[in-house]
Parts: structure tokens; sequence; C-alpha cells
């Protein structure tokens, strides 16, 4: 299932699934069927994937009429991120492609070796927008405002000690993530700063669920900004894949329903790239991962 | 107000008022007056200190008779982390005070410059026990588990680029926190792994309203283990103090009702010693902030 947050008409975000050009508005085609479905995209993770079957079913056995008299053109809403607001931060993984880990000791701090464990960082909930939405450039912050398209794992329910052979139970969908990173943020070494600043979290276009992707591993991503492609890899190469993610995080926090690990990013960054290169102002980026969809998002100066 | 989260014979967490051996139950005190009171802790910070100040005052006009039979005794209940679920990570400062800056260089991976800005990191919700509860040691991730006596202020609503002059309005209160750190844990520098791991963010043993603290930047604080003395310093030894880290946290990230800033450590932290020490199953460590109280946990030993 294609899954979206959305406001219509200034209303609080309402969860639909995305039918390409229209959206089909969960509690309004609830209301035609007496069914209660979930609000939001959280309480429908919480309630599971046997829900999303639940109503993959009702969809399926409604008429024609039923779901276009609740639905509303994809032009007249607007996409927010699926998780509009994460119960914590987002649990990013960085050095996750081999060509990554080289573009970043040569012009970062960071090891030329490949990491030995998944190297893990976060990126707060206010940091989170969806497609469409401005990211806020503080130039008085950074010089060197950097892309990377990811794809996010979503995280279906509670789980700890989690091992390799069963992670896969643990994964509700995907999504796409451009994990932002301001390069001259890093504070001793640490990243937050580099990649939680308001805005940079971009999420979305949309979230699709586990049953919807046949292999996680065989997806490409790429980004282009401006229109001009800076990344162009697959998701076959992350040096820890999915389940081996999983294992390890699970090992070291409990993992719960509606966490997302944003699972790292291929070569092409701005910092890699020889002059380098950085965002600035109207600037347009866009995020895309195969089966998922593109995000895309401006940069906007705010001082 | 000295404020606490407990349960009482398996219940909910509920609310409550501090007073020493007893507990003012905030729940069924309100039944007495015919009020409705917040029931989490989290809900009180969110209808913020003008709700305090309304309570204090329906208790100060209370009998002495209606409030004791709205309180427990202090032995009958389980006190809980103050805000046992924060909506986002716990915001961590690292290197804040001179001495520490010092002995972690000379031990760690960290420079000996002091930090021109504040260094910060995270602690997910998952980390956060209560006083009582057992910091989990999982001997398979680390060898090298340490403590660190913190000052935590919690924030009482949403603020961006609040200006230091400005920046008391923004504290709701205080708190202790326990900042539980596995020194062989960091990866590729960062600090996750090794400060947010389940069970290292002891916190409590209540929260204690701002009006209560006259000078938060005048408060001992101090550490031991086993009963003895292991760090013993005072909040005026600071580097960035209250005001100058929300300023600099809320140019970065949009501050919220809730957050929890753990205000980072003096000298004193066992890897820093010579020999360094280390906390094993049964180790009983107690950090205590003048004003506040001490909080209490043991290590067990998970595998």
């Amino acid at each position: 299932m294609k899954l979206v947050t959305f406001t219509h008409k200034n209303s609080d975000p309402k969860l639909g699934i995305f039918n390409n050009d229209t959206v089909l508005d969960l509690e309004a085609f609830g209301h035609k069927h007496n069914e209660e479905f979930p609000t939001t995209m959280l309480e429908l993770i919480d309630k599971g994937l046997e829900e999303v079957s639940r109503i993959a079913e009702i969809v399926k056995t409604s008429s024609e009429n039923a779901i276009a008299s609740a639905s509303l053109p994809l032009n007249e809403i607007k996409l927010l991120a699926p998780i509009p607001k994460p119960r914590k931060n987002i649990i990013g993984i960085g050095l996750n492609y081999t060509e990554h880990v080289a573009e970043s000791a040569r012009t970062l701090d960071t090891s030329k070796e490949l990491p030995q464990q998944p190297v893990i960082f976060s990126k707060p909930p206010t940091a989170v927008i969806g497609t469409g939405e401005a990211i806020l450039h503080n130039t008085k912050l950074t010089q060197q405002l950097d892309w990377e398209v990811e794809l996010a794992v979503i995280i279906s329910k509670k789980g700890k000690y989690v091992a390799k052979e069963n992670a896969m139970n643990y994964v509700f969908g995907y999504t796409v993530i451009n994990d932002i990173s301001a390069r001259d943020c890093r504070r001793a070494g640490q990243w937050i700063v580099s990649k939680g600043q308001d805005t940079f979290a971009p999420m979305g276009p949309i979230l699709v669920t586990k049953d919807e992707i046949e292999n996680p591993h065989n997806l490409n991503l790429s980004l282009t900004v401006n229109g001009v492609e800076k990344q162009n890899s697959n998701t076959k190469y992350m040096l820890f894949n999915i389940p081996d993610l999983i294992e390890d995080l699970s090992t070291v926090f409990t993992l719960e329903a509606g966490d997302i690990i944003a699972t790292g990013t291929p070569a092409g960054v701005g910092a890699g790239r020889n002059p380098q290169e950085w965002m600035w102002d109207g600037d347009v980026v866009e995020a895309t991962v195969e089966g998922i969809g593109t995000l895309v998002n401006t940069i906007k100066k705010i001082q």
C-alpha cells in the first residue's frame, strides 16, 4: 500500500492512500463503510501490517464510486512527511556505502577504513519536513549545505536483540529521506548540529508498505540539484544491509513501532566533489528511490 | 514545586507532588476538589508554570486532612523518571566543565582545547529509567561503563532563536541525569551508542520547578560509586551556562515544551582516573544535585 499524510484546505494532518493522481481520504472512506480507520500514520503503524491488509481488503471490495467519492485530486491536497512528528529522533546511519566512505575520508574528517560496525547518529523530530517544503538555510550557521539521498526504513514493532534472520519482520515500510548535512557544523566531531537543524530531514513523498517492495536491497537511488544528477547508485551496495542494521541497532537500543532508520547515502555528495559544491538559496534538490518516489525541496535562505 | 511521576500498586504512571516522606496524588487530590489536574508530567509542562501556580494555590488553601487523604507514603509507591517517555531524544551537552575537558583529552579522543560552541549529542527516550532502577550492563558491548552526574534542564515552551537575556523564560524546571557512557562504544567518533543504550539515562528522583531553585548556576553536584565520592563540583563552573545553551540550541533546533537538556558533567569520571575505573555488576551509583536530590541506581550485568 502507498500511504500518505496530507492536509486538505487547512485540515489537520490526515491519513490517505496514494493512487498517483488522487489520494483516498481514509477518514471519509471509513465513514462510508461505517469503519473506524486509523487517523494518523503512527496509529496505523501501531496497529500493524494486519490493519494495512484489512484496509486493502475493504478498498478492493469497494465500488469505484465509493472510492472516487472519498478521493481528492493530488493537486488539491498538500503532502506532508509520512510521519510528520516522529516520537524520537530519526536514527541515521553514516558511511554505509563504500564509495561514500572514500569520498568522506578525502574531504571530511572520517576514516578511509570501512566501518566495522554501523555508524549511528540522530536527527530530531523538529528537522522533519515533507516534499515541497523549503529547506531553510541559515547562512550564519553554515556555508556548506549538502545533500544525501537515502532509503529510510520504518519499524513496525518493538524489538530488542532482533536476529538478522528475523529482522525483516520488524519492517513496516519504506520512504525516502534527504539527509541534509551542514558539513561545517560538526562540533567535537559530533554530527547532530550538522544533520539536525530544522528542516534538515525532508521525508516522503509517500510511505510504501513492505509488501510492495520486492527487494529493498535492489533499489536505484539518485539525487539531482537543479536537474543535474549528483548521486546515482543502488541499495545493493549498502555495507550493512537492513537486517544487519536492525540486528545491530536493536542490540544497542530497544526499537519501537514508528522508529525511522535512514540507511545511509551513496557517493556523490557535495563535500566529496572537486571542487566541492554546496546548495544555496533557490536551488531545487530532488531525491528519488525506486519504487517510492521523488522528494522535491527548495533551499530558502533565512539569514 | 517538587514533582514526581510514580506508580502505586501497578497503576499507570501518575503525577504527584513530592513532600519528603509522602507524595500527593494529584488525580485523587483533584477528585476531592472537583478539579481536573494534568495526569502526566508532559501534560503539566504543556499547560505551563501558570498551571503549577494554580495547583500550588489550591494545595495551599486545602485542609491538612484533604491533603493527607490524597497522599501516599513514599515507601508505598515507586518513583519513575519524572518524564518516563520524552517526545524526542534527550539533548546532551559534552565537555561543558573545564576540568572534564582536560581529563577527556588525556584519556579519550577529545581535544584539550575548550570548545568554542556547545558540543551536542543525544540519548534516545528508550534510555530513560528512574531512581532505583537497574542500569543494564551488556558486557558484550562494553567493558568501560562510566558515570556522569549532570544538572538537567526541562524546557517549558516552544522557542526558536531565543536570546540569552530571555532564555530563563523557557525553563520549566530541573532534574538530575546520570549520563551513563560506555567509553569503548564510540563509532567513527559518534557518541550515541556510547551514551544511548537502554537504561543509560537515569533521571530523577524528582523534577523541581524553576521557582524553587534560586540560582541554578550555584548548585553542588556530586556522585559516588559504592559510597566512595568520584565527582564533586558546582554548576557555577559550567563553560556554557543555561542561557548560553538555550540560545545556542534554539538557533540550531526548535526547542519544544518537555525537551530535556543534560548540561554536562564535571571532572571525576572513571575514564579520567589513573588507573581508569569502570562500573560492574552490583555497583551502586548515586548522583546528587543540590536542591533536587539523589538518583540511586545499581549496575546489573545482563550478558
